[in-house]
């Protein structure tokens, strides 16, 4: 891939020629419904295609205490306190990502904002062999500025040598994650640049364009993260779109789970794409 | 109240006069869309009674461990193997019972069924001071039977003491449990009756009205469960009006959440709604 490499700080940015402004101005209104036709017809075909037969409304018997194998044990505080409405959704994700993500795992900040995400992440990966790798993107230059600085004062020296940022939309992310990586987690912080630009927000054409990278490079086992926003306009639209792309996903292949609060309509809303 | 009492077994029945066949038989089909314009007119109105400030996306330093003091934590597995594709959503809901309900406590089974809720419930509330009480109920005289039958074979005759069935629509639920009663549960698993006639099923009309029934009579710190089911004529009309009646319920007073996978969208989908 040919590159324009320029330094922030002490980070390697890396710059796609091909990339351009393809997170889109948002400019669309919410258009009544966050769940349209159309996403529902996606349903149907998803029954039909991996011929999925509803589970019934069966009662059980008064079932065991749960296996502690569980592949996710761990989140457990932190889910149920998103759903007593004690924690935020983006804690539930990196409580998530923790139980997924191991030390010299490649992951990928698809949405690096100011940073946080990022962070989270570079603790997870870095170990003394070297082998962990962060591939953070956005693209805001100012978001790259800001998770550099958050970086360079949470005194993650060390860890920045797992980095590499891109100044690029992330529907282009598996122009700049090599071929041969085994990426364990895609992560997506959807929205605004906290701070910055509020018009600037991510948009349905672009984020499926990044999910669909995003399940070509994941591997078995791994994870794609995605925090959504509705609370500004087109946030509905793009909520919208992943439930569209996600019910495709075939069942034996992705364990796909989002978590809502009814009655706080513009809170966010995590949803796990697991990869079996 | 009125009411004819009657005797199933060793179980105490009543049956209300006033008692009609309101749980009426389905024959609307699914209209297209699972949430429709007037149930996000709700959302709105919520918005502004509320005066609800959308959660921004702002990223957030790394967070130390959950607090253990989550009035939940014990649900911990049972939810993540939810997430993850190894719970039903019936198992979600009994283990999320288990952190609300305390022995002694009244509960109310909205729809027996084939009783495993029940059963489930009986456990939970008995004790040695005979307090506890389980008022069960359904429109459908087969489910009471199976529900008898299924104590009976789980040799539950100490339990039995504190189980009032009552064949009645749940729509009808606060004609039957007194006005005193602090209820600290009420669980809906709808639907159809497991192993019954299909065609006879919950439908939106009567839930809400039992919803509202129940929003009445649970106590501060109680819980109103449901596990809506999706796969059957009028499945997602049910789903379309609990959601709209659930984003009117008040921040202040009431968390909601919904639990849904994504590419299984005929998969059941538990709803917790605490009462702060």
């Amino acid at each position: 891939m040919l590159s324009l490499r320029f330094w922030l700080g002490s980070l390697s940015i890396q710059k796609p020629i091909t990339s351009s402004s393809r997170r889109l101005l948002a400019s669309s209104q919410k258009n009544g419904s966050w769940n349209n036709p159309r996403s529902f017809c996606c349903c149907v075909k998803a029954i039909k295609n991996n011929d999925f037969i509803s589970e019934s409304n069966s009662n059980f018997p008064l079932s065991s205490s749960p296996p502690r194998d569980s592949p996710l044990s761990g989140v457990e505080d932190t889910l149920i306190s998103y759903v007593s409405g004690k924690k935020k959704a983006t804690e539930v994700a990196h409580q998530v990502w923790k139980q997924v993500v191991q030390r010299g795992d490649t992951v990928v900040d698809a949405t690096c904002g100011n940073g946080f995400d990022t962070l989270a992440m570079l603790k997870l990966v870095a170990d003394d062999s070297g082998k962990g790798r962060v591939y953070g993107m956005d693209i805001q230059k100012d978001a790259l500025d800001k998770t550099s600085t958050l970086l360079e004062e949470s005194h993650c020296l060390n860890e920045k040598q797992y980095l590499k940022l891109f100044h690029i939309c992330h529907s282009k992310m598996d122009e700049v994650v090599p071929l041969d990586a085994s990426v364990r987690l895609v992560a997506f912080n959807l929205g605004y640049l906290p701070g910055g630009d509020k018009e600037i927000v991510t948009r349905s054409e672009t984020t499926l364009l990044a999910l669909e990278a995003a399940k070509r490079i994941i591997i078995p086992g791994g994870l794609i993260s995605i925090v959504v926003y509705v609370g500004h306009p087109g946030g509905w639209d793009e909520l919208e779109a992943i439930q569209a792309f996600t019910s495709t996903m075939t069942v034996d292949n992705w364990i796909c789970c989002k978590l809502q609060m009814l009655n706080r309509p513009c809170a966010p809303i995590p949803i796990f794409l697991f990869r079996r």
